[in-house]
């Protein structure tokens, strides 16, 4: 069963041999296990490593703890449309890098970086090209091959499945370590006992997902262009943070000009109405999200931002349902917000 | 849900704080976090590291990471009793030692080791000390304070809960870095979505061992002694290699001369009963058991080595057939054991 599992996976995201999938407990030990596994396997040849300015926590943390080890990363701003430049990942590659590592959707904006374009540019300088792809995959048709990556994170509940279980693509050949020593679980690139139960939930989502892919992809678009077209109607003075072509179906990230996202967030589940402000991994921070400051929004925008993510069970009637408890809320929170007493008055 | 978990877990092991308890993906996790995260924090005090020959994998491999990355680590054997002597830990330790890792009872022979007369030595010298006690929390009682160690793994799957789930315990000050770096779960000592089904699991299963912990133990003693005093009944010419005194309750380790192990297990495979020749990590190896070797085993003994261990659901009556099961077994491995047809000529 964990080796059906693993086909199911391998095949969702067309990987050329199912032993190129490690099961890890989710996203963020996927990550750290590239980023480190290729860190460490790779020091005789250098100690360079290139990133954006718009990652994953598990990145840049990642990333942080190996610069206090002596390893050294570049990070490059985005384009206020949310993506990296390939060029800059072209002019950024010295003789010492030794890993690429770019998200492929933003967690937080829903924006699709230009993952295949990079790894052009990897492959050429044969750089190793890591894309946290944990909000896609599932989400998106997602190839390894066509997309040329050769290291890829992703996590279960992404696509429906257990929480706490993921998988990294290892594409055959990569340098690296394995960031679990011990056993021989896994083709031995990660060690201990496996979360069985957790693994075959994973296979089981992998293989609807990979089924219903079309269908659901139709749905959530269908959920999120009513959202997007109708929001003039109920709401006015936002900003759209989402890229218009190159995002997931998903997901729209708005800011709401002079209000507190906070607090949009606990009036609208005060309505049965789940969303969130940023990064679930981010939960309890109170600074603006580094995200949103990197697109150039400012402190007070990126407080007022919610991300909205749309899913297979929502229905058309649950974006004109979210649209009215918005309007309320919004008007609610500006009747007693300052700053738009003070902005709408000067304007 | 999953802060009564870690009360569950807490209590079981008295630590003195709930957020003590730092919940991974199993035991392999643990022991990777706790040596890999000291041995990162530390570096400013020291390089050295104490273990023994006698580790699992897991720490084994994480220690062979470190040296290559520049860390000494000195490993010392044990008697031919299988137990480090604590003296010699204290003769090993030197100003540059970070850490002891000695384990808190051996998964291939059951032997416990003097986890609270070494912690006596470490806490003295200023060294933390971490003890793998993957195979004894919920078999025997643990208490981390009256033991004194610093960290302390462990995993559910040992107490009947779900595989893939395990615990850190990380005193209160002890200088530690996270494994997986990222989110602020697990109070900022462990990133990433939590496997929440599997930490209610652990938590119950860690409700009930508390509960359950001494009939249990009365259970299991009653079919070990069993089976250790019945066994000269049914097969001869074997070692056991199990402490006689300082051991866990569930586990025998019995070498039978003059034949294999891995023939054994799979011809009581046919007779229903499941029983290993050595640690699951250690699955696929054909070279024999580290852990037998240090005993002073010859390589023959070794291989011929069975572990077998006993469970709540065992009855008295299963160990009678195991042995009846074992006796016809032996009997016909040995005719056709060139080994044992010479040595009873000779004899």
């Amino acid at each position: 069963m964990l080796e059906q599992a693993r086909a199911s996976v391998a095949k969702l995201i067309n990987a050329a041999m199912d032993k190129e999938i490690v099961f890890t407990s989710g996203g963020t030990e996927s990550i750290n296990h590239a980023i480190k596994g290729v860190a460490l396997a790779n020091v005789e040849k250098g100690n360079h490593i290139i990133t954006s300015n718009i990652e994953h926590n598990a990145v840049i943390r990642s990333l942080r703890r190996l610069k206090s080890a002596g390893f050294r990363v570049t990070s490059l701003p985005v384009g206020s449309d949310g993506r990296v430049n390939p060029e800059d990942i072209a002019d950024a590659i010295t003789d010492d890098t030794i890993l690429v590592s770019i998200m492929h959707s933003n967690n937080e904006t829903g924006t699709i970086q230009p993952v295949a374009e990079i790894a052009q540019v990897t492959r050429e300088k044969k750089v190793i090209f890591h894309t946290d792809a944990v909000d896609s995959v599932g989400v998106v048709p997602i190839d390894v091959r066509s997309l040329g990556v050769d290291l890829m994170s992703f996590a279960a509940n992404t696509l429906y499945g257990p929480a706490g279980v993921g998988g990294l693509y290892v594409r055959r050949g990569t340098r690296i370590f394995p960031l679990l020593d011990g056993g021989v679980q896994e083709n031995n690139k990660r060690a201990g006992t496996e979360n069985l139960v957790g693994i075959i939930g994973m296979g089981k989502a992998a293989e609807l997902a990979e089924r219903d892919l079309e269908s659901r992809l139709n749905h959530i678009k269908r959920l999120k262009d009513k959202f997007l077209s109708e929001l003039p109607n109920y709401v006015d003075k936002y900003i759209i943070n989402t890229h218009k072509e190159h995002s997931l179906p998903n997901l729209v990230s708005v800011s709401i000009k002079y209000i507190e996202g906070e607090s949009v967030l606990l009036m609208l589940d005060d309505d049965g109405i789940a969303v969130s402000t940023r990064s679930a991994c981010a939960t309890g921070s109170l600074r603006a999200s580094h995200v949103l400051l990197s697109l150039g929004l400012s402190h007070a925008d990126a407080q007022g931002t919610l991300v909205l993510s749309f899913g297979v069970d929502n229905t058309e009637a649950d974006i004109t349902t979210l649209l009215t408890s918005l309007k309320s809320v919004v008007s609610t929170l500006r009747a007693i917000s300052p700053l738009y007493k003070k902005m709408t008055k000067v304007n």
